[in-house]
């Protein structure tokens, strides 16, 4: 990467970092919890917050969602389904659209927000294993959705995104008896890249996984409130 | 999007196509038909690749492949052991790495390329379903490798790639039975977003679609051969 390029990137992060410390101000205000969701296109996360929302979380922790697209609303319109609200974000408005949300776009929606009335909000990002990681939005946490399906390869190919996250939810493990998939060898691999990163093994599609993200979401979301208890 | 930023976009499109253009005369020059194979992480480019270059093509095709990773040589030492030459080109410099590849990298690339010793160069790209479908690099054909496990939906959500591509692999089929997962509905999301796009479906784990995989690869090179001659 030529010096040039790099300080311009540079630049970007630098300008998109003061973004997210002016959204995570906003946040803070309405003492909003926020989890920045991301994973590679269809390793599950809409499915996986389908499941998780289904009911109201422990301790009454209202939720609300974030879905970034590139284009269209299918997502938001399944997870309105489930009377939590819902605010969609389109990056499309480039010529192929944005690969990621960035702290000014989520900027751009927080008005349509309801900030008062939530707990925890729930970004998901556009699908993309690269960029969504190197631009913080204002988030709390930052989760990712990684399917068995994608092989055991992708912490070592896409270590940033791995290195991000506090917590890898491991999807689609209903199909394991059906793939040539080592589990071992992937939890190997996020070992090198990440060794801390907590692991939850998920199905959307069996709910097994689905009671520990729930209690994930809600310990999150209660993790503000002793902070602030403390402070 | 603002002005100034689609501006900006527009620039750096304009002159990745000036390198692009340079690219495809370096490929032109040694009669090199070039294929940009593009997909989201995990839906298989590889494994297919691995599946379809087994033996030499039809006709004597000789192929090369430019393997796309944003850090390390995984695939390209899984492709290595097929006795073709395989070209690792990284984007991983910049913080989380490029998160396509543009014709600039590409052209980084070129004086290790064996031209003179290949007629197709396949070349592997990020995967990733939108920023690589914006990019050309100065390939004469654009296919797409679309996996199951990722949903009936993408077509929809990322519209730009599988409108840049004239072939679609449907792969992973063997999973069918496995999954709730609607072809019929996929197929109907292709044709509303690129109803022109051929379509094989693939299994790189039984062997279904690879003979149709490679007598399109090999047709694709005599395209070429076809062009010059009525030329």
């Amino acid at each position: 990467m030529h010096r040039t390029r790099v300080r311009i990137v540079q630049d970007a992060l630098d300008a998109n970092n003061t973004i997210a410390r002016a959204n995570r101000s906003d946040f803070d205000r309405h003492a909003v919890t926020v989890l920045n969701l991301m994973s590679a296109p269809g390793a599950g996360k809409t499915t996986l917050l389908e499941r998780a929302l289904a009911a109201p979380l422990q301790a009454g922790t209202r939720v609300g969602v974030l879905e970034g697209d590139v284009q269209g609303s299918l997502d938001a319109d399944r997870l309105a389904s489930l009377h939590i609200p819902v605010t969609q974000l389109n990056t499309g408005n480039g010529f192929g659209g944005e690969c990621h949300l960035d702290a000014n776009m989520v900027r751009s929606a927080i008005d349509q927000l309801p900030l008062g009335e939530i707990d925890l909000l729930v970004i998901e990002n556009i699908g993309n294993l690269v960029c969504p990681a190197e631009f913080r939005v204002g988030e709390d946490a930052r989760a990712m959705v990684c399917s068995v399906t994608e092989g055991e390869d992708k912490p070592l190919k896409y270590p940033l995104m791995f290195r991000a996250c506090e917590l890898v939810l491991i999807n689609k493990i209903d199909l394991l008896p059906h793939l040539d998939f080592d589990l071992e060898k992937l939890i190997y691999n996020l070992d090198a890249v990440n060794p801390r990163a907590q692991r939850i093994l998920t199905s959307a599609r069996t709910g097994e996984g689905v009671p520990q993200l729930r209690s994930w979401l809600a310990e999150l979301s209660d993790r503000r409130v002793a902070t602030a208890a403390a402070g």
